[in-house]
């Protein structure tokens, strides 16, 4: 089923406890991209960077079946840069640089071909770009799924509720929640953006996991899914965006988008994001074999399952 | 299966973001026996307060099956007394008052008809009066759980890591796991705590749930029960020792020490922890029925419920 993401392709420096990087290759959209593609290919890309992108970074997606023609190349600009520093126990981040550029007017741009969307993630982004790329498509997709972050409710909270209201599943992380919703519960946060008008919102909990919340007629239904405890995190750069694409990429390859199979979509994207964590970037997103991913999914099965004591006593 | 308690029997006054108490009964060995008697009864007690402490709260701990023999009444003397308020999100607390009493110079005596305890819970309290509790008891007990807290890994580490020793399972919060062990990861923590001696560890992470470690000759299994996202939490006030109250009571009741029966157990104890929170101290211990813990269980076991994708495609 055709997937489409939008969102950024940029320049990355990074540094942790465990290391520094030079620019590398970074932006939500790369790891959105990345991370779908071992659901599905082609992932269509809609994105821009400046002419000091490397042309080995593009055909670097494009290997790992990311169809590149709604990347836009601008020519004497420069790519989106972000640079930031993590605290020592990961579980803070310092901003040193956040150069724009070609972002500051990005125009998404939608290729004829990419017209058959079924699935549309879009990655954190100006809500106002967001919103503009489900206008484009003539057809509304099956799914719309959207990323956004807390930068958006400080500075454009008007343009970020109204694309939340057009989009089916909104995924941000607990602080987000919290601030979108004025409730510290995140269950009454659930309730409250709900009403805003998705019909599933996923809660990121980063190291405690994900939840994913649906309200229908029954009332409000909770699903969590736990985070695989790692004995090392090494950059958790992307993480976030790798949970997104792989949820997005398994609901795509699927064409299921029941609660039960957006469960298993959830445990897909924790699944990937734990890799992506384990090296910097998106290095460890390059080459994974099929029955990793396999065998990382069942020990996040295995991590919550509770053989039923009636089980037993009948055995 | 004999379980004997250990721990505080005190005075708390709480203040949260919904309310205050004047001084109400408290102390980590009343939740826990409260929370162990919905499994077992008796729950034998070995405990101290002064003669201020009301007849009419021991015998609402005699009508809720805690055998009281153990307890010390010290005449002239004043029972342990906490006061704490609560932050906004009820994530932190500063502690007012903290006033010993009795429990300054606490003698733990062991009634004779004690001696046949099978499962001890050490409630926390000084590390070198958990300990002579083991080592009052004629014979070692089957299993023995442990719980402590921060202030002593400050003040008696030396003594603390003793009795950890001696223990089976150590329940501790996250915070407490990382400063025990001077690591970040918990993975990393849970293999160094289990090396000091205990075969399993419990690391409560409050409303993010609770993992339980084992480490045996396969290598380190994680089990991670998942907290019951809560519209409203009154007051957190006694959810771990409830928590460790519901696990000891569950394993003493089914006297099945498999790791597959202890997660089951820490199921148990979160369904009660969840029930704990939802009124100021120990209210809502008070009158549970067992219809409303088997439907709580049943909640937790919902929560992380996937249906795997191959039981559809066969279905």
């Amino acid at each position: 089923m055709s997937l489409v993401v939008i969102g950024s392709v940029a320049f990355d420096a990074l540094e942790t406890p465990f290391g520094k990087t030079d620019k590398i290759i970074g932006g939500a959209a790369t790891y959105i991209s990345l991370s779908a593609s071992y659901s599905l290919k082609p992932v269509k890309l809609v994105a821009v960077v400046g002419d000091d992108f490397p042309q080995s970074d593009i055909l670097l997606l494009e290997e790992h079946g990311v169809d590149t023609e709604g990347l836009q190349i601008k020519q004497g600009e420069k790519s989106f840069f972000w640079s930031g520093v993590y605290s020592k126990d990961l579980n803070s981040r310092e901003t040193l640089v956040t150069e724009l550029n070609v972002l500051a007017d990005f125009d998404p741009i939608i290729p004829d071909s990419y017209q058959d969307c079924k699935y549309l993630m879009l990655g954190n982004l100006a809500p106002q770009v967001q919103r503009l790329v489900i206008q484009r498509l003539v057809n509304r997709p099956k799914l719309i799924v959207m990323d956004t972050m807390n930068f958006w409710m400080d500075i454009a909270l008007e343009e970020l509720i109204s694309t939340i209201e057009m989009v089916d599943v909104l995924s941000i992380n607990d602080e987000e929640a919290r601030q979108l919703s004025g409730e510290y519960s995140l269950v009454k946060a659930a309730r409250k953006i709900l009403d805003m008008g998705p019909k599933y919102l996923i809660i990121k909990k980063g190291e405690h996991g994900a939840l994913l919340f649906h309200h229908n007629k029954e009332g409000l239904k909770i699903f969590y899914a736990p985070a695989l405890p790692l004995e090392e995190v090494f950059d958790p750069t992307g993480a976030g965006d790798t949970f997104a694409g792989g949820f997005i990429g398994y609901l795509a390859a699927t064409d299921d988008i029941s609660f039960d199979n957006l469960k298993r979509a959830v445990i897909h994207g924790s699944a990937m994001a734990s890799f992506c964590v384990e090296k910097f970037g998106t290095e460890r997103l390059l080459n994974l074999k099929p029955e990793e991913i396999e065998a990382r999914e069942k020990q996040f099965a295995d991590l919550v399952e509770v053989v039923p004591a009636s089980a037993v006593q009948t055995a």
